[in-house]
Parts: structure tokens; sequence; C-alpha cells
């Protein structure tokens, strides 16, 4: 936790915030502060500054906060994912969000096994939970949006080239001679398919919409590898 | 696995080998191939090519071996990691791996617990293993060199700089201002931290030996998400 993550709701008055939970363990145990001391923190959705802490009580702290610095900018970035595996998709959501990517669209594909649809990972309260350890360790407070996809063909022929518009449209996809774009550092479209890829009719659909297959060459990666190589190569 | 990965010892004549365990389940239960199917192959340290399944057992698999093409591209990196904890030490060192790494340091500091040392992700038989799969992953045949030193001062100052000769040399360290160079691709040394980042002596310690902080902007990644973005960053 490089930064405490408040909501509104956590002020008692226009300065003033008192943490309990699992924020108030880390700071008495992980971080060890004492009254008096200094955190980076940052409101949901708003501005970062410091909060001082004034009192220690048996399962709260209250603190004194000043906002005074703007969030750091986003990823000009759409990311269109195949759900991936729960396990996966935990750490892939975390660390996307460490990344500064605020716009998330899971979609279905031929290799994404059903089941996975009814993870308790895709729960409201577990995505925000993964979104909050995202923005606590890169010291950001814009939560990203999560939409979810489950018909491939009506969201990439009807919804996928408006998200695209003004954008460069990529799909990530090993078996193509296309190297993927480095630098890009505009406005960008990334779609990343499940593990084992998309099938060549999904290919195919994607090409029409706009997106062209682009690859990173011979070595074939774990998704939530390639996500952070993607989003790393195309914004420098 | 998108490779099946021999060694020497599963050949029973020049081109014929036999495979069984995890990798005949996988082949079995996973990938369902059948007498007749081309699976991609190499052997470890050597070639790539293509194995045909010419007869199924109850425990193993025997195939013909053509043996063609030569393993992708090392990166031009040695990396040198400040020992993360045990279940994302599993996770790095597949990645890293699969990205293509072949000479890792793993270094102790400040803020490494010194119980990691004793974890048995380290030992040989299981770093090898999540070696394997990074190889099967990317395709890729070329097993990386693993290196422990458990004296930072030690490794930074007499070590360090013989490894670091003719290449680039930067430790990673979010309190900087120098932004970290985007595709160098050159021979480079990257140091990473621990979680929670070098203390300032080690950080001393290794600008003396002729590492330089680097930094990618305000945000703080966790060490497996940053292992992986500088390496993308760096090598385009």
């Amino acid at each position: 936790m490089n930064l405490l993550l408040l909501d509104e709701k956590d002020f008692i008055g226009p300065d003033k915030a008192v943490v309990s939970g699992r924020r108030f363990d880390h700071i008495k145990r992980v971080i060890k502060a004492q009254i008096g001391s200094h955190l980076s923190c940052g409101v949901v959705n708003g501005k970062m500054g410091t909060a001082c802490l004034t009192s220690f009580k048996a399962d709260c702290i209250e603190m004194e906060v000043t906002l005074d610095a703007a969030p750091p900018k986003p990823l000009p970035l759409a990311l269109v994912l195949a759900l991936p595996r729960p396990k996966m998709f935990k750490r892939i959501m975390e660390s996307v969000t460490s990344l500064g990517v605020k716009e998330i669209y899971l979609i279905n594909s031929w290799r994404v096994e059903k089941s996975f649809w009814k993870s308790p990972v895709l729960e409201k309260t577990s995505v925000e939970r993964y979104f909050r350890l995202g923005l606590e360790q890169a010291k950001d407070t814009m939560m990203p949006v999560l939409y979810k996809r489950r018909f491939f063909a009506k969201f990439v022929k009807e919804e996928l080239p408006v998200i695209g518009q003004d954008s460069l449209c990529l799909t990530a996809h090993p078996k193509t001679s296309n190297m993927c774009p480095a630098s890009v550092n505009k406005r960008t479209t990334l779609v990343i398919g499940p593990e084992g890829g998309f099938i060549d009719l999904e290919v195919k659909t994607l090409e029409e919409a706009g997106f062209e297959t682009s690859s990173i060459g011979d070595r074939i990666l774990k998704v939530e590898t390639v996500t952070t190589y993607l989003i790393s190569r195309l914004f420098t």
C-alpha cells in the first residue's frame, strides 16, 4: 500500500477522516505508522495528498487530510480481454489498474471456459477490491470501469467499432507477421485473446471490425505477461 | 504448453523419443493429441522441430522427432533481482524465461525477508521446473542460468561491475527523476529491488558500482509487473 485510498464516507469533517478494517491493520502492522506519521493518501476518483495520523483507537485511526495534488494521468487505452481464468483475472485486474488502465471490456471467446463467467471474482465487490489494490500500489485514485460482454460477435460488430473510433485498433495474436508498433502514445484499443488464442473465425470478425492482428515475434506469452508487455510497448 | 520440451534422455534412438509423466498427461488430456498428430518440440539447450506421435502406451507416448530449427534469440540482458517472496518468485521465473531472459542473479537486500532464502522454491529442481514452464510457454529451448548471491555489498562491489561491463547499467528505482530509456536493444544489466525498494545505502552502493537509478514515472509497480514492463520497454 503506497497510497491510503479514502472514500467520501471515511470523512467525519472537511479534512478529518477515520479508517478501520484492512487499511487500519495495514497502517498499524505493516507500515507501523504512529501518531504524527504522514502517509500518502487520496480520495477515490478525486485528489491526492497527505494524511497526518492524529489518534489511534482499538480498531480505527483518525487523521487530518490535506488534498492538493492531481492523480497521475490515465493511459489512453481501452483494453478488451477475453475473460481469463479466475486466478489470473485477479492479478491482471490489479496489474493493469496499477499501470493506469481505466477502461476494460471482458469478452467471451470460443476458448473461454463457460464456468469462468460464474466465478465470484467477477462480482462487483471483488472487482472493486482488485482495482483498489492496484490504485493503492501505483498511487492513483481514478477507478477503472469494467464492462462484461458475453456475446462476442454482437460486441465486436456493434460496440467495438464505436469504442475503437479515432484510436489505433489492434488484436494481439501470435500467428501473424505484423509486428506490434511501439511507443504509439495515442488513444489505442487493444484486444487480447484467451490462452490458446482466438480461433480463426474470431480473428476474421475482429479484422472486419478494423482490428488488424499484431504480434510481438516468435514468443508466445501468457495473457498476464503479454498484457503488461504490450501496455509497456505501446506507451513509453 | 506450446512446445514439448525434450531431454537427451527421452531419446531411444537418433530420432525417436518417449515421453511420460506430466508431459504425457498434458499431451493426452489437454492437447488431446492422437497418433499422427504433430507437435512443436525442442531439445533442452538444443534445436527445435516437430514431433510426430507414433504410439500411445498406458503411461507414455512414442514419437518421431525432426529437429531443424534454431531456438529464438535470447535477450541481451543480465537481470539482477532482490529475492522476491516465494509465490511471486515462481511467477517471475516463469515469465522472464518466457520473455527470453537467460542470466538471472538473485541478491539479498535490506528489505528481503531472511526466511525467503530458505524457501523450497529456490531448490534446483523447483527452479528448473519454472524455467521449463517458461520455455514451453514461449517456444524456446535455452535454459536460463540462476545465480544466488546472499551478500549484497560484496556482490555489488566485486561481481556486478564485471557483469555490467560493456552494458547499459540500470537500477530500477521509483524515487528518481531519471526516466528509464526505451528501446535500447543492446546488452543491459538491470537491477530491480524488493517490494518497498532498496534503502538509500544500497542505492548509493549501486551508484558507486556504475548503476544509475532509473524510474518509469510516478506509478509504483509490483516487482512482477515492473519486471515484465521494463523488459518490454528496453527491448522492442
